[in-house]
């Protein structure tokens, strides 16, 4: 079905009354850089007067929510910490609500602290992580520190820039040695930008393990879709009243289509009418819109 | 065509005068673990007295070729430093015979001193590898460290147990950023086994830059074609009766196939005869002997 490009009140009045959840994502829609795009901010808030139910989702997998939340408040954009979903949140809740992760196991971690927070903040024990013992280099061919560990039950993957070959030798023996361990990544995004250029992303401090296992992790974060499980299950939500919000066609737009809810792409940031409209598009929008601020007209 | 197996002294003769050069993987042929298989030793004697040319093929990039050589020694295998051709080596002499690498350029290691040692010896300059300035952590998001240098003409990657952000990062700024600066790999094993178990090999330390590059490098270790042209270039040989025995289909037999080479598969390794004999055998040996000792008789 061609996406269905909205312009006039009715419209966005009709949008608004449809859908009672709605999960942004904030690069390219809510911001840009430093500065909040347009009138997005005046949208959010009259999604919030009409009683709507609002989350953020972002792949980033290095800080906790509440460090995320630091960056809402420096924008004058509304905010509570369990409206934010991380891909490490995600995690966390994921293998809690979902997967019922068993008490007595505990998560290998290979990635930041942000990833360490949120397992904590679910009550799953962890090893690995910001460990000193795990953040140093050992000597070639010196394997005496790769012992076993029946307790670990699944290896997390973020973005980690204390990645070393201790850290993954070490899940690798665990992902072979330790009956039903999940390998899961809290996103596989190739790069991340920042101040104006790109750095290796979460995808490819997790590629090692992919390559010496020679199988795929589970895939929390967008465009894949246990993080949207888990914010569905986390807050217990009707999926056929949830829309997903984003500029981009192969994570968010993407992500809301695997995850079977209908989605609003907003032409301010990655991708361009062209990219969902031409033949092969990766994916396509339920509507689109010019700008998230454009709702906010339905406020004056 | 199917493999032709021999099993009379009149087939061995006729092999051994139809190849002047023949080349060796070493585990699963020459030796398992700590001692010679069977009369192996004899053989590789036999044909050395017959004036025929011999090498010994590893991926192995860690260590130096005088390193290796010292497994020879201590199993009683006759063995020139020249005659090992190990995929550090072989990156080296490619780039230095096969692609002219320019004098006045450099190659950024990811991988260990055996890599450092072979580019020094062939005179081409590097970064990066054992650099402690490049053997640290960087903090989170601290990318003041990471900037260009256009000398950079080439990224080499092998089994770096000392892998970390620093150097991927490094090595994928100068890959966006240098024209046609070459992405390269000694091997893409994606693990390498040692005292009974496995470990990340050195496709799994190439993995991240290529998620984040999102291409693959040129790889230069069985069972790609670079390494036998590098041994073909070197020492100016002739394909045409040149001959490569291994053990493993995936690798050794499949380097003789990608090179253009005959093979002889012996059955004191991994694989067995039913390997190659199977509808969609990953490759097919032109001959097959038992072990490779089984030559040693035209010796008696």
């Amino acid at each position: 079905m061609p996406a269905r490009t909205l312009t006039t009140p009715e419209e966005y009045q009709a949008l608004v009354d449809k859908y009672d959840t709605w999960l942004f994502d904030c690069d390219g829609v809510i911001w840009e850089g430093d500065h909040v795009i347009g009138k997005a901010g005046d949208t959010l808030q009259y999604l919030r007067q009409q009683g709507k139910r609002i989350f953020f989702v972002t792949n980033n997998a290095t800080k906790s929510r509440a460090s995320n939340k630091g960056k809402f408040d420096k924008m004058g954009i509304d905010c509570q910490v369990d409206e934010i979903f991380t891909s490490a949140f995600a995690s966390a809740a994921y293998l809690k609500s979902v997967l019922n992760f068993p008490a007595d196991k505990k998560v290998y971690v290979i990635g930041e602290k942000g990833i360490e927070d949120e397992l904590d903040a679910v009550g799953i024990k962890h090893a690995g992580g910001t460990d000193p013992d795990d953040n140093v280099f050992i000597d070639l061919m010196d394997f005496s520190s790769i012992t076993s560990d029946p307790d670990v039950g699944a290896v997390l993957c973020g973005l980690d820039m204390h990645m070393n070959y201790k850290k993954f030798a070490k899940a690798f023996k665990y992902l072979r040695e330790n009956e039903g361990c999940l390998f899961m990544a809290t996103n596989l995004d190739s790069t991340f930008p920042t101040h104006g250029t790109v750095h290796p992303g979460g995808g490819a401090t997790t590629a090692p393990l992919t390559c010496a296992l020679g199988r795929d992790p589970l895939v929390v974060g967008k465009p894949e879709a246990p993080m949207l499980e888990s914010i569905v299950q986390t807050h217990k939500l009707d999926k056929s009243r949830m829309i997903m919000v984003g500029d981009r066609l192969n994570t968010d737009i993407a992500f809301g289509n695997k995850g079977g809810i209908d989605t609003l792409m907003v032409l301010t940031g990655i991708d361009s009418r062209a990219d969902f409209e031409k033949d092969g598009a990766v994916a396509v929008p339920t509507y689109v819109v010019d700008a998230l601020g454009d709702l906010s007209l339905l406020a004056e």
